[in-house]
């Protein structure tokens, strides 16, 4: 029995096209998903057995040369949004083996010193590897714009050099994948007061989440000139509601499956001869 | 309702001490479990939980900086023993935000060039992370002294640099766990021939396999050496029987919890005035 809810593809719905308005999106609601969160959930793990597959199928391939398709997952989000939620339970549901993941925090001073760039070029997947980006490049036409760390000029130039960027990535096999985890204002004062609230959740509290908090306009207009200026047909945003946090896991959950199905990876076949193998085996 | 079954903590079980004999181990047995693989399988799913919460407060600990301590998980074993399902089922349950995998192949000409723990010692796991080592440097004690890809004298030498490399790495607040997965002759043989039965296991089938099988005995007698001469308290060696799978997992998730507990790593008291927070997210 299909025990799927889903009404449409999330990827279709979840895309941000020419026009989008990320002030059209409600974080509380649940595109193309009929079901409520115990169906989402049920949902998750069911899935999490084809994405498994899935990321086996590609890591084998790539091992054995047959293959040079990678995927990579770049998660941006207001603080609290449930990036984290993301890395432990969707991308936690493969094969650590297969998974390279990359968190991105402020640059140091050497990394400062280089193109921003730079950082991000190395911690690319290699082929065969699904690569996760917490937090990326976009930091800086991001907390760069509000804050006013570079220039009007050089975020302009940011947009370019990581449209070019991207494209070059693309053209080597990976499949980029960009979600922005949209939440409320509301929810994240819920979560930023849980945190509060609860001393084994003091360390994740950073009083500079209400310096950013303050400026929640700014950053929405940034997001919306990141999504508009760095949409591209190979390196797609979607924009997935993420107040419901089970909904957010499902529909990234299938964005990546979606990813790897359009690289449709194969068992490798044998280099060697399994029927003279299967003698050698017998006398050993 | 305690649910477990262990009657004896596998870590002492275990843990090879003075007079050790590898030939002694029964790599069928279930030192210290009194269930069946169902009670096994279910002991696993409920120690994870613990697992995970050790695994985060280690994480928090160090990010608020109250903390160095880091666990080291060295993986060793014949072909086929099970390193991926131990990563896989065991590592795999606790968030990859807190795991650092270092898979080690044969060397690299670059490498090659270098100090044999020159390319260890760039792996090892930073302050609030668990790392894994799938295979390690105990590699050059063991390929390198079966096929004598180094001669005696320096073979000799490596014990010594290990215990040294080892003693120096403990100083530093790492926890080791050194495992050697022990499953049997017979075992191999049947889990090789899946590999060749399956297409969809050949990608994990090398011919080279049956090569390295068929000087078994002096593996074991590699093994028994690098125990013997690389055992410490601080770095012990744990010999842990493998023909179950379901056990050697559940095994090593309590040595993996032990290590932990030993650390004790405490949630991370606030470094901020949380009611004053309390009232700046509010106003916000």
């Amino acid at each position: 029995m299909e025990e799927h809810r889903w009404t449409s593809r999330p990827g279709e719905l979840l895309r941000a096209e020419e026009g989008f308005r990320l002030d059209a999106v409600d974080p509380g609601s649940h595109p193309g998903f009929g079901g409520d969160k115990v169906a989402g959930k049920r949902e998750l793990a069911r899935r999490r057995e084809v994405l498994g597959d899935l990321q086996e199928r590609l890591f084998a391939a790539s091992r054995a040369g047959e293959a040079k398709g990678a995927v990579l997952l770049v998660l941006q989000a207001m603080d609290t949004a449930g990036k984290g939620g993301i890395v432990r339970h969707v991308v936690g549901g493969v094969d650590p083996q297969g998974v390279e993941l990359a968190a991105f925090k402020a640059p140091t001073p050497e990394e400062r010193a280089e193109d921003f760039l730079w950082r991000i070029e190395k911690r690319l997947p290699q082929p065969g590897f699904i690569g996760v980006f917490d937090r990326s490049h976009y930091e800086d036409v991001l907390i760069g714009r509000v804050r006013g760390l570079a220039d009007a000029a050089e975020i302009e130039r940011r947009y370019g050099a990581i449209v070019e960027f991207e494209r070059r990535v693309a053209a080597s096999g990976v499949r980029i994948v960009k979600v922005m985890l949209h939440i409320s204002r509301d929810e994240q004062k819920q979560r930023l007061a849980e945190r509060l609230e609860r001393p084994d959740k003091h360390w994740k509290y950073d009083p500079g989440d209400i310096d950013e908090r303050m400026r929640w306009d700014d950053y929405m207009a940034a997001y919306q000139l990141v999504i508009e200026r760095t949409s591209a047909p190979l390196a797609p945003w979607y924009v997935v509601p993420a107040d419901s946090k089970w909904y957010a896991r499902l529909a990234v959950q299938e964005l990546l499956i979606d990813a790897l199905q359009d690289i449709d990876p194969q068992w490798p076949k044998a280099d060697f001869d399994v029927e003279a193998e299967k003698r050698r085996l017998a006398a050993s």
